[in-house]
């Protein structure tokens, strides 16, 4: 129920959580211009939450959760979140061929990586209550722009303002050449606010700058300027750096259970606070004391919000047996319990759940490819069907040379 | 015909008169890349020769005349003149409103100053002969730019090359803010070269840096870049600043012979030779010594230029006339031979002949409002007929307060 006149109150926990700063922000206004609980507390409609996609790459890592994460706290609260596809510039790619960061994709590859995307971050997004998620493309409206409206958009900044933003300024200052084009980005990504009608548009802190342009546009087009809710970028599992799959401190989206909680459950003392509060619902201070125990939870939950609870549970398991069994061979293959899989299955289907790839896709690839075996001998079938637990059970299945689980009941 | 391997040999006269610079320019080669003359004479086909036209004002004037000359030079050394009407821009206005000068029009105005902007070009350009002649309106490509092809027009530069520029440097070192939209006029001009296919763009000496911006955009979409004619500002018949309608030293192409004369016959010292170099074909060597002869002399084949020899000769004897009359009202009114003039002759033609508006169709509106009088008499119709010049000798016709000839055989 939309009250106009209370005072907005403190910001909700599940607002709060984890999030570095919201803009305006008027502590004590009641008006939804510049205080975003005075909003949410006062409109009489689901608020719209615009976070923008960029589908060059396919494999996403949980420091692109954080932003869905929120995006999800507000789906739950009775928010729509609107998911912003960036195809126009993927399409288009940087057209000075000099970047690799924008390579210029086909429609075709955009599609696939922005399914990709999607399929990841199922888990932690609600996809399913009416009304809670839009999908929507930029292509649709950035493709329509003539140049007498794209005139228009760049009168609303000056050079100036253009070069006090952070990277344009240092690049200026030492020299280096800033293509003209570079400065339209910002003023695209504006637009979509625009175009979406966004009153809330998350970002991490890197996006004040650009999410400010969108408040400007849709101000200049008379929409109410949206709110920037600023996330931190998540340091990677070394600790120190961005987490980047480049450097190779990442946990993906889309990797095994395995994988993902061996790697989580090394979280370095220094990020691991922020871990919790950042990519788990769970409560600091009800934790274990000991840092161990602590690293543990925390990849257990994280491994659990993208496989389930069973498989989280087979990783610890397995983590552990390979842990204490690191003298020997045979004890050093990971467990997995098969008591939460519905008999009959599919080998495409067991190969997942166990674990060895992220996704079923990715099973039936690598089924195809005769890269599975169990108990040494190949399986290329994804579709060959297995009745019961007793078919399987002791057996070790594994896929390529450095995954396998041993299936016990 | 065309000559590939001959030296280029010295720029002819047509093309050097009143010229600053041809860029680019290298003097010994023969390679119709950076020789202008060299192209000249190495192209199988007239060479496309760009000016650009601002339709947002009507009335022109002599300096703007001297492009339009040095077109009519092209033409008649067989090339062809390509004018293009900067419709787009003018369509467009400042999307800030806060220029003056790039004031909305409607398209019914840009089409009207067009019109008239050609009327007041006619008499000095060649609008006749076959294949010697364009006239294109921007807008024909400029409104089909989509934002992916903007995008690609703004790669080929830098922020620092634009701020580069004159006009935008002393404006950012001041602090005077741009407008990013600045930034596209140079390449929207510069892809006007790239379509229509330019050889060579005319230009007054500020415009050195758009045209250079053609060339580059000419050379990134795949074409031969145009050569750049800079051609001086001219001064205005204060001789101290650049001839502007709003400092009210200009003569307009529009003015009847009278007004033309009367201002030309007084042009300053310091500016009288660049006046015959660049409003004439006159030889500056041959003219009398006299300073006041040349004056007469230029006066007198500008005055042709736009109005015809017989009226020139009737506004230096008009003039003539008011000097040596000054001591008596009847003697002041200055007399115009109807000798040139097809009889029987309507009342409109009559008025424009002898000098008193500049068009035929200020005529008709000056004779409609009543501001026309024959010895005192409003004359009001503009097709009333005169059969034979007996019905007029000896008579004054008046337009306005100041403005009066007596008709004389």
């Amino acid at each position: 129920m939309a009250d106009h006149d209370a005072p907005p109150g403190p910001t909700p926990a599940w607002l709060d959580r984890g999030t570095s700063e919201i803009f305006p922000h008027n502590p004590g206004s009641t008006d939804g211009t510049d205080n975003l609980v005075a909003r949410i507390h006062s409109c009489d409609r689901p608020l719209r939450i615009k976070l923008g996609i960029d589908p060059t790459g396919a494999d996403i890592h949980l420091g692109h959760s954080i932003p869905i994460r929120k995006l999800r706290a507000f789906q739950d609260a009775g928010h729509t979140a609107v998911l912003i596809i960036g195809d126009f510039t993927a399409r288009i790619g940087d057209p000075t061929g000099k970047s690799d960061v924008r390579q210029q994709l086909t429609p075709e590859q955009v599609q696939h990586n922005a399914e990709t995307y999607l399929q990841q971050i199922r888990p932690i997004l609600d996809f399913d209550t009416p009304g809670r998620l839009e999908v929507r493309y930029n292509s649709q409206w950035l493709s329509q722009l003539d140049l007498g409206k794209t005139l228009e958009l760049l009168t609303t900044m000056t050079v100036g303002q253009m070069l006090a933003k952070e990277g344009f300024a240092e690049r200026y200052g030492q020299g280096s050449p800033i293509y003209l084009h570079e400065f339209l980005y910002p003023l695209m990504q504006g637009y979509d606010s625009v175009a979406v009608a966004a009153d809330v548009e998350l970002g991490g802190t890197d996006q004040k700058f650009n999410i400010a342009v969108g408040r400007d546009l849709q101000r200049y087009f008379g929409q109410t300027p949206q709110f920037g809710l600023l996330l931190p970028i998540l340091l990677g599992t070394d600790g120190v750096q961005k987490m980047s799959k480049s450097l190779g401190n990442y946990v993906g989206l889309g990797e095994d259970p395995l994988t993902m909680y061996s790697k989580l459950e090394k979280t370095p003392d220094g990020v691991l606070e922020s871990y919790v509060e950042l990519l788990t619902a769970l409560d600091w201070d009800q934790l274990p004391e000991n840092p161990r125990d602590r690293q543990k939870a925390l990849a257990l939950d994280v491994v659990a919000q993208y496989h389930g609870s069973p498989a989280a549970q087979g990783a610890q398991q397995a983590a552990l047996t390979l842990v204490q069994g690191a003298a020997g061979q045979a004890e050093a293959v990971p467990e997995f319990s098969m008591a939460a899989i519905a008999f009959p299955v599919k080998s495409f289907y067991l190969v997942s759940a166990a674990g060895l790839c992220g996704t079923s896709s990715e099973a039936r690839r690598q089924l195809q490819n005769g890269a599975v075996k169990l108990d040494g001998q190949r399986l290329s079938d994804p579709n060959q069907t297995f009745a019961t637990p007793a078919d399987l059970v002791g057996q070790v299945l594994q896929v390529g040379k450095k995954k396998f689980v041993r299936l016990v009941e």
